[in-house]
């Protein structure tokens, strides 16, 4: 997978020539995807704080600000935060719920200039940030996660314990506000039932942050969003922020809730066919779940895709065609009903469109880069190979 | 999750360390299951050609021959090979079947010496093979792939090819011999089951390689194993070669198969508990499917583990603990009916045991290692970091 194990030139490299799998990043679609959620937030009214776990890439980052200085960034790990941090973001927020061993790190960054704020819902865990901040005399701006649907962490925004665990943090200096996310829109079906997720993300911050203030707090930032509710939402009146992530890249879980188009997705998985079985209607390929990632998304939908749709090298789409199974280092791709297995020789590459490009991207080291330019049917040039982050 | 992470002394290290979530190999498991599955291939009279695609590390791979010189293995992608290779392993098949488009990498490890057998299951691919060894004057050694029971890729053991796919091998010196792989043994739900489709297993590699024969071809190998098969096989005769690969630390799904016990499992991700809601039963943790992985594997057993059981820091299971939920970093453990939820406050760390140790070690980029001699209750000490390899 790594950019030297090819012959070729690299400026005339093309998808035709690293070994198969790798992943690969559609360049034109990725900045389109970010165009289109940046024009949202500007008509709504509101920052953007894109979420870089999708892509975990300073090069796809880069695409969020084109030449401009780095933008405010969400981040999944320390170590995405450590490396934002090297590559010049300042204003990172890590949004997964502090864990006290982790505070040294923090502070590190914070020594460093870096805003990293954590986020927490406990007042064990704002005693320890607060506990923390006054030791390294610095205080770590933390926000307080808000419940808005039930689907992992948070406080429900009227829980009784918030106005306490804000003031723990705000006699510390570190209450920065509130966060939340509608995991639930990810099974929100239409574009209706996704409209009231971001309706209901929305109040839920907002009626949280209201209750801070009652109680004499202040609170800066009010941070809602996930791909759905992002693209959904149609009044942020009281927000400050939105965040999402998964739409630089979208994928088949986000198509099958109608928030992208099939021809949005920017990342897709190169394979190559290694093996026939007509008697069962497999093709074989040599990309499995190590090159895909065994999420099944689309499995909940009303549409199932399988481990993924199937493209042709230069992007075009092969109607019918579904990756089915995977093991290790094996797909098995199968037709639809009705539809006729297309012939695809021994060596053909194809390129596999994922069901969750969060997972998908994770089994991979980086991402050769096409522009998407190239006529259907010649195999795309590649403009370049991006590293992701990796590790915690 | 990089060694560099912690402020204590590498020689005072304890699983309390690290920042979570990370991997944990239990080197005193892995040796013994190591040396089980050796004592029975000693047993059946066949040598053992370990498949090294789970733990993808020269350190656990040192220990199938402790202190000997390198055994033969099996890998599933040419990295792994030429990792392999340069740690001195020159007996290596690669069991996935042969891209075209990977040949020069494979003729490259032949010209250093190291004799990498190849994998196919078609006229077209033994044609490759053929032609690129003429034309390198090195004879690639070529197994044919025997399918003995529908799982993915191969030739039944009847087919009508598989004489001419020998012949083209053959000429070109290449046939080495025929290999299969019971992968559907994998849902062989019990050991009369197992014992069964290691019989099939064999039976199909022995009739294919009998083929051959009779066409006045040479075999030299014939090549079966799966993990389930491995140790479910009561007679090898007309079998040269016994292949596994996920035995090295087994896993719930083959705990679930009674291939091996619970206290087996030498893998295990370190997580740390960040959030409760009491309110839904939920202890939320850091450890969520980036660490490891989507694979659901036992929800096809009769006892569904959801993405892992629960131990704490020093491995001894919290029984009825089960991680139900994961998001990218956010794990979710819930109590099975009728068991209480335990206290486990912010910061406890605990273990996690996944459905397949393939797919989370391949979330990692190496193991923490402890020898498991601390008592119940103790912190293990790491006595080492062993990397993977990644990528293709």
């Amino acid at each position: 997978m790594t950019p030297d194990n090819h012959p070729v030139a690299a400026d005339r490299l093309t998808l035709a020539d690293p070994d198969t799998p790798f992943a690969v990043v559609d360049v034109r679609r990725t900045r389109r995807n970010i165009g289109r959620l940046a024009a949202r937030a500007d008509r709504l009214g509101v920052a953007l704080r894109p979420h870089v776990k999708t892509a975990k890439s300073l090069d796809v980052a880069a695409l969020l600000h084109e030449g401009a200085k780095p933008c405010p960034v969400t981040v999944s790990t320390l170590a995405e935060a450590e490396a934002f941090a090297e590559g010049g973001y300042n204003d990172i927020t890590y949004a997964v719920g502090i864990d006290p061993h982790k505070l040294p790190r923090v502070l590190a960054l914070s020594r460093r200039g870096v805003t990293l704020r954590v986020l927490l819902d406990s007042t064990e865990q704002a005693e320890f940030v607060a506990d923390a901040s006054r030791r390294a005399a610095i205080p770590v701006p933390a926000q307080i996660e808000i419940d808005c649907d039930g689907h992992r962490g948070g406080l429900r925004p009227d829980a009784p314990e918030l106005p306490g665990i804000g003031r723990v943090l705000h006699e510390a200096g570190c209450l920065d506000g509130v966060l939340t996310h509608a995991g639930e829109s990810y099974f929100a079906p239409t574009a209706e039932d996704q409209r009231l997720a971001a309706l209901n993300e929305r109040d839920s911050a907002v009626a949280a942050a209201g209750r801070l203030r009652s109680a004499g707090l202040p609170v800066a930032t009010v941070s809602v969003g996930s791909t759905p509710t992002a693209h959904a939402a149609e009044d942020l009146t009281g927000v400050t922020e939105l965040r999402a992530g998964n739409y630089v890249f979208f994928d088949l879980v986000m198509a099958g809730l109608g928030v992208c188009d099939l021809d949005d997705l920017a990342l897709s998985v190169v394979v190559t066919v290694i093996g026939h079985r007509p008697e069962y209607g497999w093709i074989v390929t040599d990309g499995g779940w190590m090159a895909m990632s065994r999420d099944r998304g689309t499995a909940a939908q009303a549409q199932d895709q399988g481990y993924g749709l199937v493209a042709d090298l230069s992007g075009a789409l092969l109607p019918g065609l579904v990756m089915t199974a995977a093991s290790q280092e094996h797909g098995t791709l199968t037709a639809r009903e009705g539809v006729p297995l297309p012939d695809l020789p021994i060596g053909t590459r194809l390129r596999i469109l994922p069901n969750h490009a969060c997972a998908t991207a994770a089994q991979h080291r980086g991402y050769h880069v096409v522009d998407g330019s190239r006529p259907t049917g010649e195999a795309p040039a590649v403009a370049g190979f991006w590293n992701r982050v990796s590790g915690w």
